[in-house]
């Protein structure tokens, strides 16, 4: 057995939660929000500023090439050619992509580990053609809701001299994280049910260059697969990142594997995965306040057997 | 002149809202919620139960027939299809539906009057095959958070003998919509910067039937287009309802028109209509504890020029 | 073993053609066509008369409901918007659609039987997320060249006093078959090879009242499981009619089970099913000259792994 | 005036054909073809070997990236998730593409110049965003049957030892065109009604390479704008080439302009141009025998209203 794994056992054996809701479970780490932890995360919207996390989905942006096109515009109106009575007139648009477009959340049922998907359910009972049974986007309609942390580790590791960006292939590390938080003050400390949005300045990098070409699937900054012993010691409900990923690109291992913390993650750990959020705004106020909590909603479109959610996170101070 | 052009000239003389919010605005009725409206919004999130009121996005369901195909599923990882080393699978997806599939928003390009869109602007201006330039659903991105309010006008018109549910046809006037609050209790009075919710019933009884032929395009309960007085002197920020078109169908007037209360609503006052809403389960809670307000979040995906919304709004109480 | 079984387990022994070409064939009855065959064809175009069998595709006629999309049209450039040099403007347009939308040939991998496809390869191994690995259309791009025959059973059934138009659930036997053959004459001789086109007349009639509510999957006339000896051992290279689903439905059995002549013609004898083609001008031209042989043209869209074939196929007299 | 806009100017007032099939013309050149050029056409499939001139279509290669997915699979039916009868399984599949991906004609209505569309009609008055009214896909169902020729320019010019291709940026002249019939001999000679296939060796390089990244907007071979005066003259039907836009890249002028070939051959000339035409195979072939001409079938998908015509042109020796 070679040290990659070595590690994947291991993690299994330590961060694997399943049974922890029972066995029709279809939340994972959601489990850990309540209503009093939603109640105290509304408390944080103290000043009332909100801020959208997502990127726009253009056909040559960050996320997945959204085509979008338009069923009828204003200039067909202009041109006569609706026809409608008394000066009606309408624009009407049809969009084809991912559900993993984009910013969203990867569903429960995206990734699987050996035969197994979250809960320990053979993959091919959750997922088939006609999407995922058991988990699908539809179960989370509802989830997530409650304190958003930022752990600002651009900014934190590298001061605002460094761009505040990490560069592509750096590993975030359990240290590093515990460090951010240190260097952030109280409001960064992380419980129970907490969604935890790490920016790593990657996004704001390939948008003051134009150039994404390596965004979705070059080398990237993002977590360590260290870092699982926190994201499970945590408790927290789910993380996010400003990169396409998460994970750190290339992993740190020497072996053929595709995406290590994922693996573990999602199904072992039930933890919802977040990508390509975009946390510039929402990191420079929080840079300005020194208030680094907020209220955090971010539910995904609930597309019946969607392993993928796509989603205009709100965060508000 | 007939009584269906008298109407609608009578209504874009009192309630058009043009250049209220500047030339250049890209937000319509959405500027009546401020930092204050939101802080006070968080303030009704008492309890934290957590209600979302989109539907699920299915092919055969009230939406607009999203079709979601699966690239990759577990069955096939099961298979042995996919060949990824140390035991990864993945499983991967991509939709094409319309932006104003299942619970959406109307976008301010979506309806034009005579020859122009929202605050005036030409619409072969505003909404061309490259989508909305100018309001598009990217303007918006964190412009739907405020105080939601809940008018079961189905219940407060018919009781719970009469199924709470308005019949087809159903004009909801100014009066019902007086009466339904008064009948509610304080907990549903109306001002500046609201979302109201408006319930007919409809949608529940097209679920009860399994039959969601008419609910697309048949009649409907829906706003009377007289409603429209106080839809504009409320200063709401939005209106939803239950329905797939929140206007009345067929409408009031002996002419042919298409849609006359969003030709006044959308390009006139610049308010956003929300269709195809599930209010069902918030109906009940809010039948059995007697308060009718919340925090609502309900922030549409930011598709690029997009004149719909897709969302999965979120209603804390 | 019930009625169903027996014929299915009967047919299975009778006209399996496993292995007749192979153990990699993707071309299955495609086989009967070589290079004389095709030279003979040309010669069948005697006067230059040429029609096209296809249907158009469209959002509401017969096909599976394209959605078809402009992503940019000459109103946009009329209206400025393109804002090309030296009067350049352009149109572009995208499609959603399924590959057995309107004129189609099923590919080998559009059914299984038991647990196996087309020359007693598994099912799985054939057709996964990826498409049709094995005998997908692009390996068919060059093979439906050869002599077509119409056998007009419609006509030659009813007359033209009946319309020519078979009732829904006529299920058309070996000897009604042959019988048109008698009746048309020596051109309609049918051999090794040949492209066989069965008009029924249902397509003329529902286009003479405009309503395809039932044609895709509605009753119809069409092809008995019986005829399936015919289909064989006539060495066909393949048969379309003017329905839907070339086989009658309802199906002639009485016991659940969806396409019984599918069942055996695909994965079994490796034959290539052609649906919705329109037959109806051609059809007009044989009864005029009493020449019911022809060239025919009908190679579908080489998509990779599909396991439907889009195609406008052409007739030359 | 400079010289690309007297050269436009030079080509309008010498190669317009607006009015000379009449005022509803939707055909163009395919006005050429009559029944006697498909019998004569007929008459030269000698052998009876067919080519198929398509490019395979997936996300990867030359075409426009179409996305298809299955419905349901293989691999669905053997993990038992269908659950139909009687040992019945079955995949189906949907495509998203653009009409133009891969092998395409383009139709009359993709490019206008100046306000017009082909035959002097206004562009808006012709492709709205309902399609292409005048003169879509469907007009021409039946009109690409004809007599073929191959002109190899790229081994004619660079021969074999210059491995055939001719290199990115040349622009292919008239002479160029009949010094390479002239070279292959009389099978070679072009006229009236002829669909002209040009070989410029660009496709095999690309392949040979498998970088597909320069084929769509790259420098590439191609016919010059001085070519126009031939494509004109010879009464030609149509003509395609083995690159993705027939006209060399980038074009000849020193201004800024789009395709000067195809805005003056498509709206002026009503001239089809195919592209991405896999024309390997078949060159092989006549340069073995010598025989550059053969019966073409090239019958795109009637599409209503489209303004690109997918195809899988077939050629018969």
């Amino acid at each position: 057995m070679n040290a990659l794994e070595e590690a994947l056992a291991d993690a299994r054996r330590k961060y694997r939660n399943w049974g922890r809701w029972g066995p029709d479970d279809a939340l994972g780490t959601l489990n850990y929000i309540d209503d009093a932890k939603r109640t105290a995360a509304a408390a944080l919207a103290r000043t009332g500023r909100a801020f959208s996390l997502a990127v726009e989905l253009t056909r040559t942006g960050p996320g997945g090439n959204p085509v979008h096109t338009m069923l009828d515009s204003g200039v067909e109106a202009a041109a006569g050619v609706q026809g409608y009575p008394h000066g009606f007139g309408d624009a009407d648009v049809v969009v084809f992509m991912s559900l993993r477009s984009g910013t969203h959340w990867d569903g429960l049922g995206h990734v699987f580990d050996n035969a197994l998907a979250w809960n320990g359910r053979r993959r091919e009972e959750v997922v088939t053609a006609a999407g995922d049974r058991v988990t699908g986007a539809e179960r989370q309609a509802a989830g997530f809701v409650s304190r958003g942390v930022l752990l600002d580790v651009g900014r934190a590791l590298t001061g605002q001299a460094g761009g505040g960006e990490l560069p592509d292939g750096h590993a975030i590390t359990e240290d590093e994280l515990r460090a951010t938080i240190g260097a952030q003050g109280p409001s960064a400390r992380v419980g129970r049910g907490d969604i935890v949005l790490v920016r790593t300045g990657q996004l704001a990098r390939c948008r003051g260059t134009g150039d994404w070409a390596g965004y979705a699937s070059g080398p990237a900054p993002g977590l360590s697969f260290g870092s699982l012993a926190w994201l499970h010691g945590s408790e927290i409900a789910a993380v996010a990142t400003d990169t396409s990923a998460v994970e750190v690109r290339p992993h740190e291992f020497d072996a053929p594997c595709l995406w290590p913390l994922h693996q573990i993650a999602i199904p072992n750990i039930g933890l919802f995965l977040g990508e390509t959020f975009d946390l510039e705004a929402l990191a420079a106020d929080c840079a300005a306040d020194g208030v680094y909590e907020f209220m955090l909603v971010a539910a995904g479109l609930p597309i019946a057997g969607g392993v993928g959610l796509p989603v205009n996170p709100i965060a508000i101070k």
